[in-house]
Formats: structure tokens, sequence, C-alpha cells
């Protein structure tokens, strides 16, 4: 009660402030504007996290967050371009998403290769990769990795993974600034980049 | 399907985009993030949210957010202490609250005096505090009002109710920078103001 709210306000609050981007203070404000707008704000957002939580699952296909088998990407047949993008984490994927200039398929690592951390090829689903792109007989990977150290530590390693298979290997071209994070990106040097890809 | 998530997930980035301090990125990383710690932050505010969403309600005596009949500062008996802070939104309480200088019972107004926006006494519960005043034989009602033109002319006009009654009027002292707002000031600040009140 210290904040003068009962008790289930004070711990949706202290939940609220937990997610990124809100502190203690906007999320009392955030609660405060959702109780004020029930109808508009409280009611629907009740269903929709109920929903989120209830549906809520890893596609089988990608990795992607998905509310069947598959995710809305995996499950569009007009994206079967025979064209995997391979990124980092969902995040990325989004932010690919946004960027509106890639229209086949993704592949979420789950994070990169870190021998630091112990995060080897079998954690980020490279063998799922490799198996997946013979089985449906990708034309072209397109690694859409950070442009970090492991990032691209981690694209080379795939790269030589692919090498036996009949497929062009590409990244992203340069355009994405060194030690940049692809989901802090504007749409437009996204974009950019994807078009100028180049062989690797 | 515009952002790379499934229709339910999309449906609830809009929804928390509409919340004060998060724009549409930042929704997009919380939703995110609330997937990912599905133990930790997805499902505790299910249930937190669904909580409140069934139990909220306003105070019956003061106004404040509850989710009982009584708020948790009605319902504590021990700051039954004959003292009434009248202020002028649930928002403005909380920050009262939080500065932790006062100990009694509160009024919300929910609003100020407006001739432009036409408020007058009866939309702001003003004749509900003069009748609550007298029946509680309330010692002293303290304005807690923001320090801006219509909160000063809603100050002086409560004031003028409250004077047939015996009892202290008293106002927080000037401290409150002119032109600012309760819900932003520090801590601080507004428990200075609320020790240095002055009759009024």
């Amino acid at each position: 009660m210290a904040g003068g709210a009962d008790e289930p306000v004070e711990r949706l609050i202290a939940l609220m402030a937990r997610l990124p981007g809100l502190g203690p203070r906007s999320a009392r404000r955030a609660a405060l504007q959702m109780i004020r707008r029930r109808a508009l704000l409280l009611d629907p957002l009740v269903a929709a996290l109920s929903e989120v939580a209830e549906t809520v699952r890893e596609c089988e296909r990608c990795g992607n967050i998905a509310t069947g088998p598959l995710c809305a990407v995996c499950a569009d047949p007009r994206r079967a371009t025979g064209e995997i993008c391979v990124v980092e984490s969902v995040a990325d994927l989004w932010a690919m998403e946004r960027a509106g200039a890639f229209r086949g398929h993704y592949h979420v690592l789950g994070g990169v290769l870190s021998a630091l951390d112990g995060v080897g090829p079998e954690a980020l689903r490279i063998p799922d990769l490799v198996a997946r792109a013979k089985a449906e007989g990708a034309r072209e990977v397109i690694l859409a990795l950070n442009a970090t150290v492991d990032g691209q530590t981690t694209a080379h390693y795939i790269a030589g993974e692919l090498a036996p298979l009949d497929l062009t290997v590409s990244t992203l071209a340069k355009g994405v600034p060194v030690g940049g994070e692809l989901d802090y990106l504007d749409d437009g040097t996204i974009g950019a980049a994807l078009l100028a890809r180049r062989a690797m």
C-alpha cells in the first residue's frame, strides 16, 4: 500500500515497471490510465494478454513467435520464394518485417556463436537450418546477422556449413553501421542493405 | 501481420502502444520481453490485470481507486485522524502517498472548477466534501490542489464553502512551484510543502 493504491493495483504496477521502457513512475501512470480508460484499454488488454498467454508458442519451422504450429510468415503460401533469411532473434525478424523489403521465409537462430558464453552451433539451430535448406530446396540463404564480431563470426560459420549445398549464400550489404544492431536501425537502412546484399 | 508477428500479438502491441510512456516501438519490445519471460512477466501480468479489471472501482468515501467498497487508505483505522486532504485526481493522491508525509484521509475532486469547460461544484463532489467534513467531525481540511489558476480558484471556493464549519482549512505551503503540477514533483518538495502548510 506504499503508493496509495490497493494491493492488486500495486502488484500490477510493480509488474509493469519490469517491462523495458517503463520505470516505476511511468508504470504508475500507465496503470492509472488503463483504469480510467476501462472500456478502451483495461478490458481489451486483459483479453489480448490472455489470448497471447494461451496461444503463444514457437513456430515449428522458423522459430518466430506463433499462435499456431506455424507463424503468420511461414503459413503464408505467397512467401514460399525459396529464400531463407537467417536472423539472430525474433526482435530482428520483426525489424526485417517492418522494413517490408523481404518476402521469403525466416530462420531464427536464437543467439550467435560465442566461445566465451559456450554457445555452439547446436544451440543455435544451425544443423536445423542446413537440413531445412536442403529439404525445402532453398535457392538462397540471406544472413541478416548483426554487424557485431559475434554476429559476423556466426555468419562465416553458417556460410561454411551451407557451402556444400547448391544455393547462394548472401549477407546484408554494408550499410549496416559497424557495431550496430538491427532492431535499432531505421527501416530505410534495413531495406537498402537488403536490396544491395552481396554473395559471400 | 504488418510487423511480422501473429495477429493476437499485433493486437496486444497496438493496445500497449496506447499506454502513456510507450510508443509503437517500445510496445513491441515490451511485448517481446513479456513473451520471452513468460513465467516471470506474461502469466503474472495476465493474473494481475484480470484481478484489477474484475475488482477495481471507486472508493465510496474518497473517490480513490479501490478494490472493495473502501480504498486501502479509508479502510485503515489508523488513518482516522480527523484530517481530510483534498486532491484534484487519483494521480495526485498517489503522489501525496509516495511523499509519505500525510496520515489522514483524502477527498478526490476529479477535476477543478472551470467556467470555460463548464465544470461546476456539483461535478467535483464539493457538496459531498462539505457533508462529509460535517458528518465525520473533521478537525482540518487540507487543500492540496495544483498551483495553477484553476486549482487555486477551486481552493478558494472550497475554503468559502467550509467557512461556516468549525474546522481549520489549510493549504499546501508555498514551495510548490507556480504553474507546477503535484504528480510531477519530487517527494521531498511535497513533504516539505505539507509540513509548512498555512491557515487559509
